[in-house]
């Protein structure tokens, strides 16, 4: 059985930026870096937690409080190409990563990453 | 449409022993002060590991360790009181409980636990 030709398809994001290998550097330094410090504050937050603990209330508040975080940072921190622009939009928006860690990325991402940012803060305001 | 007397069938569980008002509030005595007991212990060690944490491998440590014991607990004590004399063994076996704790309950009732205790102990021997 010959399988039909595919070269057509072979790329089925058409739409999407390709991102080069200096991008690539930049995006997972960003990345890491803005998941580092949303960790850290969670690791902060918890070590408060769990030190003002005084009964089994607050006990089952910090278990809620690490499934929430667990599952947020999950879906927060999407490292697929695909998703970056939109991901890198959202850190941006939270002010968890700056524009400066971005610097070097091309024109067209800063775009949608940024188009992304505003879009985030207009359906808050 | 007459409902047929049920006056044969109105206490269901008719091997099921009735605890008296004082075996009762030995009953809940006795239940309160082990969950008590329990919940600080896992308190104490959420404290122990939350201080401990330097990393989010720690981190989602913890949030497994709270949501554990949070079932474990929910499973583990049960105040019916159909469910007491297993609930009781199982405490009882796991030191969680004190034989004097019991102290004023029926013969046929520590007779129960004490036979889970055993069943327990032997299961795992």
């Amino acid at each position: 059985m010959n399988i039909p030709s595919a070269t057509r398809d072979s790329y089925p994001y058409q739409n999407e930026p390709i991102w080069s290998k200096s991008e690539k550097a930049i995006a997972r330094t960003a990345f890491d870096a803005a998941l580092g410090r949303e960790l850290l504050e969670v690791i902060q937050r918890t070590k408060q937690m769990a030190k003002a603990i005084q009964g089994s209330a607050d006990l089952w508040d910090l278990e809620h409080y690490l499934t929430e975080r667990r599952k947020e940072i999950d879906r927060k921190y999407d490292y697929r190409y695909s998703r970056l622009t939109q991901v890198f939009g959202r850190l941006l928006y939270e002010k968890r990563l700056s524009a400066e860690e971005l610097h070097g990325l091309g024109e067209d991402k800063l775009k949608s990453i940024r188009s992304v940012a505003n879009f985030l803060a207009q359906d808050v305001a």
